[in-house]
């Protein structure tokens, strides 16, 4: 029987500050990327999910993102890697202590918006992300889109990799993400997306917008809960997957 | 051959600010208690530290404080006693990723400032820090002052704990502190601290303000860096401890 | 005809982060208290309000806050007032700023949370908002709770003054509210509250839980956003007090 | 007699922690761009230094940079131009209500580090930096770097604005700083600095690099006090200036 792993963001707000769906999402999902307290998140919310992952049988991973809370970790900052990479470990370890609460480890780590986008495109960044993980723990899964200098880093320090995949987004002939900016690159169709998910994981294949396709072998597919139809869509992906007969585990069960 | 400990707080930069003495102080100490980036202290602090320490052979401990970076930690916070706990796991596992680079333990912690004197006397926070020591790793030696709450929690928890003199201070009938506002209790000389210091040492006694003499068994004396006289008192202290035969050992070393 | 005001905290959002209910908020009170980006705000939420009270007629006022935004100043902070003073002041200023791009001018200032608690008992507290208000523009009206250090500090300072009731909060014998812990202390009940708010401004009394009847000359009544049933109970406090002829207008027309 | 205006970043201490040599540079300066709470700088150093400037008949200015504390203002950040306008506004108010005490205007606004840095090469960004001007106090002195975006920016706005000089920096043959990366762009004699501020000042020219005479007419000239040279530098280049017969005089006494 086949496998695919869900993952979403989660555990965004901070302080008296909330943000997101986690309780509908995380039924969906069986990994969480939970915010490490510098773009998002603090102790509470870490320690919340961490206790209910373990209820929900969900794997967690570190969220790690830019010291840039009032920008959510979405603006683009210039930093040495050396500094960017113990902020991640710094971070790695802040929810490895929320994880032992629920008897959990931190399997997995997925940087966060511009942090992400910029190690896509950026060696020194995607190997001060994996540098942390080899510091602190280097059975810690880098989640990687596929394609970018997150994969390639990954392979250089021999970490355990997943690769991802965006089942509500369209994608460039590159096996990059189409813009946000292209009309009809976000889906929010939840059949749309089901079906997208289902190329990616039963088939092994990308529809790029041009009509090309791209051959890719995914362990993971992201779903979202910001926007308003991103619980609809995660819940029809899952719906999706499981009705092909595909099984969604944890991103520790899946054959990386 | 008597032993002690003698500890500090230290790395309490943070981005570009410095602050204190620490490249001097560390070579008179034998265990560190790190700021964890809350009230003082980044991932940058954290690690130059730790790497430090290895080669210095001074154990590493927390040193938790609020979240209040801007006070430094010095201002009293009323919060809930179980966000002060999460608070402090989270500083707890942020130092461990950091001590992990330098393949070290967190083996102590001893919280900050205003927290630390809250600790002393609300058996509230007193619980939380414990109980965030419980979660994260019980092996970590609690450092109490002596007939505090601190202690109490140490011992209903039953966590290593280490009672902490200061050589530097003058204390009340109680075993308590005098207070700073009261002339002289301050010791800025390196030899009064000094011989406040063998006392407590090889005769297990502090001489109060009044002349009362209270008994008590100490396992690490806390030395400062952050006034003018502070390393010249802790050389002053170290000396006159090893002039009299006693060793200056880290907190692990410690019978407790 | 007689009159009152209405006021509100309010643009509390910060960064990614929103909360409240504003725009329904602002429909019904004629001042907004305006968070200045220490415990809650930033200068996009500030900007974003003081546009749309111009649009409304609402007159806009400070509500500085301790710099916590984790306990979004709801925490008790000990500091100096000296430096609680500055803090203040600089709040103001940020916002006069912001109050520029709409041509309105900062009117009052209601101190928020947990330092509006402490300067309600602690004359320092209380002296050092009203010396901050004397520093930057001795014609702010200064919002103090009826009985309290705060209406001392602006009496002995000699600044426009308002004193506010909340009618959706029920009273102690001495004028100070009654403990949220009191079961029915707080009013969810539109009626319930309107009634209350009748009662101060038509009537110029309160009645205590006890029963006991405390009379009080009021210039501004207080509503909330954050709870679930706040602008129900804040539309009916208006509908009741416009039904009983008495104008709510904005602190600027009221006579203090 | 020819006139010339001295400045200088100051006021870049942070709650505990203090950098720089403030009380040694107002001395030798006649303007000072203060840091605003953002990237250095809190209500505390704001009020001190403009009570010290009232004594020292310095002239006071805005020094707004990044919300980036940590990376005390020097990390590149990508933001909305919309946005960044509001946080200079919101900076420039905080500093008027600091000013108000001393009975001091703010004056001038030089943008601190990456902001200075980016809004020399991008028109949105020295745009949304004159604009905040524009709506806060259009009188204020917008301090331009030669040939950039925020020349162009201020004279599109009809701003006051004065062109600045480094006199301890070498340049490059199109008026733009030497990258420090060169050896030599960094002038750590105050001979050398002080030759140049003269060839600036009473010669109107910059020699760059190349040999290449540069004709330019400066307003200001800015000195440093966070490097061991920064305050000998300054002297010497104050010295040569008075002893030219150049008057050194606050930026608003300037012809601009």
């Amino acid at each position: 029987m086949p496998t695919i792993n869900l993952n979403a963001d989660i555990a965004e707000g901070w302080g008296a500050y909330d943000i997101g769906n986690d309780a509908e999402l995380m039924k969906v999902i069986k990994s969480a990327s939970v915010a490490c307290g510098f773009h998002a998140g603090d102790a509470n919310t870490m320690h919340r999910l961490c206790m209910l992952a373990k209820d929900l049988g969900v794997s967690v991973g570190a969220h790690p993102g830019f010291n840039d809370l009032w920008g959510f970790g979405r603006r683009r900052i210039q930093m040495k890697p050396q500094d960017l990479e113990l902020l991640v470990a710094y971070q790695i370890g802040a929810l490895q202590a929320m994880a032992a609460y629920a008897g959990l480890k931190v399997t997995h780590l997925k940087a966060h918006g511009a942090l992400n986008n910029m190690a896509a495109e950026d060696a020194a960044y995607a190997m001060a992300i994996g540098r942390a993980i080899q510091a602190v723990d280097r059975n810690i899964i880098y989640v990687a889109l596929y394609g970018t200098e997150m994969q390639k880093a990954a392979e250089k320090l021999g970490l355990p990799m997943a690769l991802e995949g965006f089942p509500d987004r369209r994608y460039a002939d590159d096996g990059n993400l189409a813009s946000r900016a292209i009309p009809g690159s976000v889906l929010k169709d939840p059949n749309a997306a089901a079906e997208q998910a289902l190329r990616m994981v039963r088939d092994g294949e990308i529809i790029a917008l041009s009509g090309k396709r791209i051959k890719v072998k995914l362990h993971t597919l992201c779903v979202h809960g910001d926007e308003a139809t991103g619980v609809a869509v995660a819940r029809g992906i899952r719906q999706a997957l499981e009705a092909a007969d595909i099984s969604v585990v944890p991103l520790t069960d899946m054959q990386l």
